[in-house]
């Protein structure tokens, strides 16, 4: 019983986390902010990997994966991009952060149904929260990373979720 | 294929005005927040309907359907709240918004493997977040409404999702 809660734990600590960052980010934390992703991105690589060592996998907690993932991966890093670099760009920022987030929400829908194992089909939603937040950090520490650079970074890494880009699985 | 594409778009529509209340909410702009979250609630209601109507439902825009609720009835409302009243209580402020996302993801993913039809297991999440919305609302017109109120109105939203409470569906 307490080894079939873990995993579900685990994802519910992604979820929260994924809050936590989103609040830092109101609070102009985005440090905190993007920390909190990061650790999301280590809880959400060990809820999949404890559930199938303890054969615990099932259709419950996939669901409950895709859920906090949309919120640690998609939301939170959208919110902290725009807030810290991308709200100096008006409506074209706006609307570069809804269109990530769509295109996270429409790969985890659709991979949810395809069922594929060995490879991802697009690059999964966690590698782009994670790697959103990295360059955050990085632009928070080294004043030559421009602000600008998420005008390209952020609209590539929506495309290459919802590409059918085969990505093998570790 | 238009026809097919409708209710997906109707829900992408959810998903990005979830996002833009957020949004709102750190501009400080909560009688917007509070808007767009009931546009989202009308949204979705007809989604659904759309798909059934054209007969075009499909396991992936019941999944899309989901992660968009999350966001806009689980995410918004919550930070909603947590900005325009319960970041006034600290910790426990933010251990209830967490606590009420939490509740909402569990509720989504319980619902999407029960399949059960003709009834709801559990207040619904989009009524949990048009509800608070609504309550906002009212509190930013009405002076006599106490922003304290949310420290019981929350956690019983909360409990009433995850609960077993069976609510007829219209």
């Amino acid at each position: 019983m307490i080894l079939r809660a873990i995993p579900s734990a685990c994802t519910l600590l992604n979820l929260a986390m994924g809050m936590l960052s989103i609040i830092a980010t109101i609070n102009d934390n985005y440090f905190l902010a993007a920390i909190l992703i990061l650790i999301s991105v280590f809880s959400d690589g060990i809820d999949g990997r404890l559930a199938r060592r303890f054969d615990v996998a099932s259709d419950f907690g996939k669901q409950l994966d895709s859920l906090a993932d949309l919120v640690s991966f998609g939301v939170a890093p959208a919110l902290l991009v725009y807030a810290d670099s991308l709200s100096g760009y008006g409506y074209i920022g706006l609307l570069f952060i809804v269109l990530y987030t769509i295109a996270g929400a429409w790969r985890l829908a659709r991979f949810n149904i395809l069922n594929i194992s060995g490879y991802f089909v697009g690059v999964p939603i966690t590698f782009a929260g994670g790697f959103t937040a990295g360059l955050v950090l990085l632009s928070l520490k080294l004043a030559a990373f421009p602000p600008i650079a998420f005008l390209i970074i952020t609209p590539l890494l929506t495309y290459l979720m919802v590409s059918r880009i085969k990505v093998p699985k570790y």
